[in-house]
């Protein structure tokens, strides 16, 4: 290092090149022999790269191959007050040894659950892409922040382009999109940008002196709703919810109801949130028809089809669930459920191509220059409220192109074809009932009704019990690691905890919707 | 494929265990001979395996050997309109072959900024840590999202770990935190919690009857809160912007000021933001007086070191800059910057350590079920307003485990001596002019004088042409790609455009700051 810092000091003082330095000579030196290489940071060092292709094969290998293949143990369940001890979270004064770190990333695999199964059912999303999995350590390695062309010109293109694809499959004709960070945050920026186009100057003013402004959504709606009225200034007292039909969509008469009551109180009726795919039953609300109530009560249509816009991807699957989504104001979709992205790739599409931009705009001087060397309209950092975004679109984008539209579409035509299939056998498999008739989407929801419950009167003490056996079933299901599905009531309607699976895995197949049924019963058979 | 409809066949048919089924026994023969495996999906698939390991090199050697070695092309510079083309983006309906989407990734590369080279000084970031990646990677192929212990139990247990050690630096003895999507947003959800705090009734009915909130910062503070104050519903007009000094920090004896005189006017002072590490002059606020202040009025205080919170890792550099931090109510600190974490990283640390799920909570049934097996407080998804969230601290967390304590605090150590040795250089050398006389942070801001408008009068002429000098020598700077930094004007002090250089890599050595100087010389000298 002494030798590095002398010549350091040799070649700092060849500075002809700056002209005549005001310091005196033995500034530098001074600080130069302070000054060491940082150690352990060079890519030029071959234990770094041998660390990282170490921890990539120990990452391919646990957690995808081992943790994806049949019968593999999906979740090794600890109590969470123990599991902190399991892993060895400590951090020393000193560095690790490299073989010390790699040790942990095994136990985080070991006990992560491995959401690569196919047979995780338990969430909206599942599967693991390799291209998207590719694509997302592209992300990383070229680290950059997605606000100005500037610093990342290769991501603001890529997005531009994927919103303009994505805009197309909606049927906007001059639309754009922003990627952001969960459904949850492109429904409440819909909400947002409607504020901003019947009342521009609450960007300003505030909502004080304003009429009360009222949200619309059906009674199976996502909660987001909820948290965005309260995040933005409105309050949840603001939420009006729409009666749903037997399907759980959204009644576009009642709707039109509650605009009117809504108007005939003085207040401004500002937002529709229809959704296409609700979170429990996967339920289409008709777009066609609302659209039409908001087109002539002036509101914003929005849809949230953060769940159920794949639908959009397939010819076979699009109509009628999605039909009018081009005439929606706005559509939030997350790439990452059923289109198989990896976490997180939630996008909003608006109909109005500058909305976003006058909405969300201040122009900050250090970040927006407008003298730069190219066309500033590219710097997308002014569309929304964050600064620094995380790049969410490459990781699609590589995906898509290396599966094909056909590839994308498939996936999620065969989740389709899987829970058309699991449905049909849970309809007609004794001890199962399903708690709708149909179901529009891949979401599925039934209960199952051990041998001791069977052919009984199903009095208020009968349901009573069935509601425990959802969560019995899902304990031993987690304390064995064979499989998980989640369970949810629904004590709107008055149903008590049922089954809730979700079919997206492209690795799933019709044998695997069989095993399904053949473990619920092997672990509730004798409840 | 049909051998494989078959078998699956065979076995649907031994299903004793399922008791007697319903269905007729064609049913599910005519669904199993549609049903054929997926391909290309499975980890068993050596094709797979091989295109992670070809795409994990190539990005490696590409992107991290190549791009950060030294005088590597930082940037290979394309107007935006030509970009997309070379790119190559396109997407056709079939899937492309492999090594086509290695040579798409190529490009990406190629096209993209080295942000992982120390000579990017543009951003607030920078320097990519093989460790972070690692936990970045091992993030993705555990692909799920931080709301329930159920799906994430290594993820809650980690994000709770980092947040309780965060609190700790900072002084909070019963403190509480989360992670989410950029410093902006982190600082919006502290404005949230104090809205709660003061009035939690306005989660229900929001702000129409409410007096009119303020919301002070400083004004070198970052555009967040004007974004925040748009979105939240409280308009732009609600921010007061408080005097800062010489050095940029908010000066307290004016902020006590405006707030009396919001009280004056009616209005509810609500949140103090300070800043520790402003945007443009890197200058720290000082904490323990606005604490004074803020709780004299009952007011929320906060401290944005989204950029300057690094200062709290090293015992050199922590005082005075963040003395008293530990009596702000909230703390945003964005660990992806000096820290050294990769994008994004932000945490937003609070002194209440229930106020986030109160504020937050809307204990969605079919995600937040009381019925589970554990203790369901480790939900900790209703802590903030999204719904999925993106686990960002596992690569933290990874990163700070392989180099201890020690060598957290001297990454950010190395960056304040590069930074002050920089000081030193552009203060003493011919050609170069601070903006500030001291500079508390790590982020200089300088201009430079070619020799065509040395030893002149410095009449408004003359700042006019100096204000063309950093846009024309950054634009030389991009198009040979030799090195990055940002330059800005500060309107509001009416200043022109000076370069703000960003002094964060660890691999940056004094070397490498005379290196800025020279290479700042030759790009302008003919100006």
């Amino acid at each position: 290092m002494q030798r590095l810092a002398f010549v350091s000091f040799l070649r700092g003082l060849n500075l002809k090149k700056i002209e005549s330095s005001k310091e005196p000579p033995w500034f530098r030196y001074l600080h130069h022999k302070k000054q060491q290489m940082a150690d352990g940071y060079s890519f030029d060092d071959p234990k770094v790269i041998k660390f990282l292709e170490d921890a990539h094969k120990l990452m391919v290998e646990e957690a995808l191959v081992k943790g994806s293949s049949k019968g593999a143990k999906i979740v090794d369940f600890v109590q969470p007050h123990l599991l902190e001890n399991k892993l060895d979270l400590t951090i020393t004064e000193q560095p690790e040894a490299d073989d010390k770190i790699l040790d942990a990333c095994k136990k985080i695999i070991k006990y992560s659950i491995k959401t690569s199964n196919n047979r995780f059912y338990n969430q909206l999303y599942g599967g693991v892409d390799h291209y998207g999995l590719a694509g997302s350590f592209l992300t990383d390695v070229l680290n950059s922040n997605l606000h100005t062309y500037e610093v990342s010109p290769v991501f603001v293109t890529v997005e531009n382009f994927m919103c303009q694809k994505l805009c197309k499959i909606i049927g906007y004709e001059n639309g754009d999109g922003i990627f952001g960070p969960g459904g949850s945050f492109m429904n409440i920026l819909g909400i947002h940008l409607a504020r901003f186009r019947a009342c521009p100057n609450i960007k300003e003013e505030g909502l004080y002196g304003q009429k009360k402004m009222i949200l619309y959504t059906s009674d199976a709606a996502h909660y987001s709703l909820q948290k965005g009225a309260s995040f933005l200034g409105f309050g949840t007292s603001s939420i009006e919810k729409v009666k749903t039909d037997d399907m759980g969509c959204m009644i576009p008469e009642e709707l039109d109801k509650k605009i009117e009551e809504s108007k005939s109180k003085g207040h401004l009726p500002l937002f529709v949130m229809a959704t296409s795919g609700t979170t429990v039953f996967g339920a289409y609300d008709p777009l066609d028809k609302i659209a039409d109530v908001c087109q002539r009560h002036g509101v914003w249509s929005h849809t949230d089809a953060c769940w159920g816009g794949g639908a959009l991807l397939t010819k076979k699957y699009r109509e009628p669930r999605m039909t009018g989504v081009e005439r929606m104001d706005s559509v939030s979709w997350n790439l990452h459920k059923m289109s198989g992205a990896l976490l997180q790739c939630s996008s909003l599409l608006v109909k109005d191509k500058d909305i976003l931009i006058k909405c969300n705009g201040t122009c900050a001087e250090y970040l927006f220059q407008p003298d730069k060397i190219y066309d500033v309209s590219y710097d997308v950092g002014d569309k929304t409220i964050q600064c620094g975004r995380k790049v969410d679109t490459l990781k699609l984008w590589l995906m898509w192109k290396a599966r094909g539209d056909s590839g994308i579409s498939e996936r999620v035509e065969r989740a389709f074809d899987n829970a058309s299939y699991l449905t049909e056998r849970l309809r007609t498999t004794e001890g199962f009932r399903l708690v709708r008739d149909k179901f529009q989407c891949t979401n599925i929801c039934f209960w199952y009704i051990p041998p001791s419950l069977r052919g009984q009167s199903e009095s208020p003490e009968w349901w009573q019990k069935l509601s425990k056996v959802g969560p019995a079933v899902k304990a031993k299901m987690v304390t064995e690691g064979t499989m998980m599905i989640g369970y949810t009531p629904l004590s709107a309607k008055g149903l008590v905890n049922f089954f809730r699976i979700i079919v997206g895995n492209p690795l799933t197949t019709h044998e695997e919707m069989d095993f399904v049924l053949e473990e619920i019963h092997r672990l509730g058979k004798d409840l």
